[in-house]
């Protein structure tokens, strides 16, 4: 379903300063080298440069740098779109596109959700199939929820924000406006909580019950089968503008600051609070009941054990090598601390 | 929907040696640093003895040892529970407050749910909507299955079980009593069982049909997001009183004895077999043909590479720095078997 | 259900040389030393050939190297079938009895299906409770969708392809033929993508709309609760015969050669390619951008942060040890690059 546009279209729309032909037709969006005689393309990395000369794109969107060399690119050469942030108009693009090749559909609520009739639901709500809206759950104008949804006693969702299909959504947990979330995703299941009780006549572990709950601020979007549980006894936060990646746990209690980013797979644990502006890297681990500063970027898969009071890039991962090489390193590892004193040892014979 | 007790109607329910005006209101649970004039407080940990003073709470759960600092504990001075485990007496109080404030709702079998004619559904059995419950099924007396939950033909729930939205159960498959399974669980997918058939002359992997089954004993909670794999021959095992977080990996055949709780994101691998009584921390890792005892405690994000025959804490985590320290230190890593050798020749040139 | 059947109706199906008694009854397949009286097993681990003198089983299927042993394996001893490969023939075995224990039911189109009019669905298709098939869909001939499934606009699903309960698969996503994909997965939701926009009134970060999509080959197994996500602009794409365990992210625009098998809870960031038969180990991840060769295997855990060009195995773990000494070496692990500094000029003062 991809539309053929002109650049005159685009650039009423999205704006830039376009040297070239308004009349070009577009009919793609892709990256320097695949891109066609009908294709639009951008540069945002310098690290790509070089790619400008060869590329056969219909129009390219640089930064006024690249502004010349983009101009004059050529035999191939067409238009170009001038910007001062070409990956930000690469991304408002995309989502221009999207409106066109991928109009909505008509608000509906779907004859077969079950919609309990204490719900509310604002004007131009759409509820796909199967859905269920427990009983006093409130959803925001234009909110959209997508088939096999279940919107638990008394949740509230904001206005204008998305749930793909077969979203949870736990009683009394509350979304933000404009917010995404995708397939899978769990939000206000119980936090992991247990007293032990081994010495009793029937041992084992105790349940907590979680009575707290889960705020979501506006414009946050939440990955595919990622996990948002409810607090023990306050409630779990996300603030404005985070971004969660898929298959993430976010444990109960835990506060996340606006606009941070966490990729794929990262587990934050119970009560730890990671401050605005941070990025988590993949399959990385930050331990409960921590503190991380705002600003502070972890690494892939590195495990936070403690606070972090300074902004910065934090890491820690045993560095990859050959399977061989791996075995001799590690194995020596677990002796690196008498190898220390081996050190220290030899030095005082050498003083 | 907070309520509002007396300290009478409590220690009625709870017991506990109650020091102060019996009629206290109580609208609220919070830690010590948090609490208010109508807040029912607690300290279990004796690290937070300093909050004893300071707090605003209406009443404090503390044991013995901390019966005289709390009773005297200044100009906010309000009521005392003393018990012997105030965080097991704050496990029940939440649990008693959970009833009050979140009773249930009668048991009904749900209308738009698809309840296959040969199941088998116990006394007061609670069916959400658009649930399905495959032939033969059998859902003991008073389990709840939550609104799209999927139970496989011949799967056995146990009474008192309570399944929250949108959770599989694979084909005969059994749960026991009063387990609570949260939302997104997948019990009884396949195990990932294939034979290389490489030399062929349709060259792939081969399945293996995973012809054992899952069975879970009583008292086990299973977080949300969380697969647990159908053995290959024999069944997949959960002993009484596992406890099991969000997003972990059970595999087929693994065996996991009683009261063992594992946090999120973890993942056992096929075939382990891990005792009584461990804990595992979030995103640890055990690899496939293991034994782990009795009382093995795994730090987060460890692998367990080796079976363990002694109880006790093992860890084994790259330990997190800047950025910039990180890189010289693993670079060096990849050294160090060198190094101890290095070490070894200026050793003997020592001696 | 475990079936009665006879040696001969086995070797029938699946072919072997038999030694011993073709009417010999077997009801159950299982390890060597589990056998019983009516137990069919194998030996495909020489590791475990020790086992061949005491198993009670009545038949076993070994290699020709130890047809002589398993036929003269003493007083319990009972028919043999010898073959190539005992591991595939296992796993064939384990489809053959499958096929005999669980049948499949006879395909319908469950009324309580919300299927658009416009969706195709081929011959023998078989639609489970309450799925939803939307509009343009197509079903391949003999595919099997689960209850509680979501077939997103314009989706492709190929012929004998089988979906259990609660899968999603997005708009415009194809998977192949034959393929099996279990509870949970989610194909299709977007990839994890912003621009950052910090600079501007309303700072954040902005989407970029995912405008690939996924492709996914024949034979293809996926996991309970994987997730797929689609491309930004090019597509996600899975090759022919690809094994997926659970809880695994693919980011977008990853590529998967042929035949790789992926353990559970791996992540595969944006972009990267992996080549054709490669196996990469439980919890691995392998980060964005970079270019796998065929044949290469990554071990459990272990970051792959840089591309590889060469086949082998690639591994790079703490070693976990107990916490005492882990919390030691670890520590020394800090100052690592400081002692090689030490040490050279222990060595420049020793030449």
């Amino acid at each position: 379903m991809s539309p053929v546009v002109h650049l005159a279209d685009l650039i009423a729309a999205l704006g830039g300063d376009l040297h070239g032909e308004a009349q070009t037709r577009i009919s793609r969006i892709a990256p320097l080298d695949e891109a066609d005689g009908e294709t639009i393309s951008f540069l945002a990395n310098p690290r790509y440069q070089s790619q400008l000369a060869q590329t056969q794109a219909a129009c390219v969107i640089v930064a006024p740098a690249f502004a010349e060399a983009a101009i004059q690119r050529g035999e191939n050469s067409g238009a170009v779109i001038v910007t001062p942030d070409p990956y930000l108009y690469f991304a408002r693009l995309t989502q221009w596109w999207a409106a066109r090749t991928r109009p909505l559909a008509p608000a509906r609520v779907h004859p077969s959700a079950v919609v309990d009739p204490s719900a509310r639901l604002g004007a131009g709500v759409d509820i796909g199939p199967l859905a269920v809206i427990e009983a006093e759950a409130e959803i925001g104008a234009g909110a959209r929820i997508g088939a096999h949804c279940v919107i638990g006693q008394g949740a509230r969702i904001g206005a204008g924000t998305r749930l793909a299909a077969r979203v949870s959504v736990g009683f009394d947990c509350v979304l933000g406006q404009r917010c995404i979330v995708h397939s899978g995703v769990v939000i206000g299941a119980d936090g992991f909580g247990f007293a032990p009780n081994f010495k009793s006549e029937r041992p084992g572990w105790e349940k907590i019950e979680q009575l707290g709950s889960v705020r979501i601020g506006n414009d946050v979007e939440i990955g595919a089968n990622t996990c948002i549980d409810r607090g023990a006894l306050a409630d779990t936060v996300l603030e404005d503008g985070v971004k969660l990646d898929n298959l993430i746990q976010i444990a109960h209690n835990v506060h996340i600051g606006r606009h941070t980013a966490i990729a794929g797979c990262a587990a934050i644990a119970g009560s730890t609070k990671i401050g605005a502006f941070c990025t988590i890297g993949g399959a990385a681990n930050v331990v409960g009941h921590l503190v991380l500063a705002d600003h502070v970027h972890v690494s892939a898969a590195t495990l936070i054990s403690r606070s972090i009071s300074q902004p910065g890039q934090y890491s820690g991962v045993y560095p990859f090598e050959d399977n061989a090489s791996w075995e001799k390193n590690a194995a020596t590892l677990r002796q690196l601390h008498s190898l220390r004193s081996r050190l220290r040892d030899l030095e005082k014979k050498n003083t």
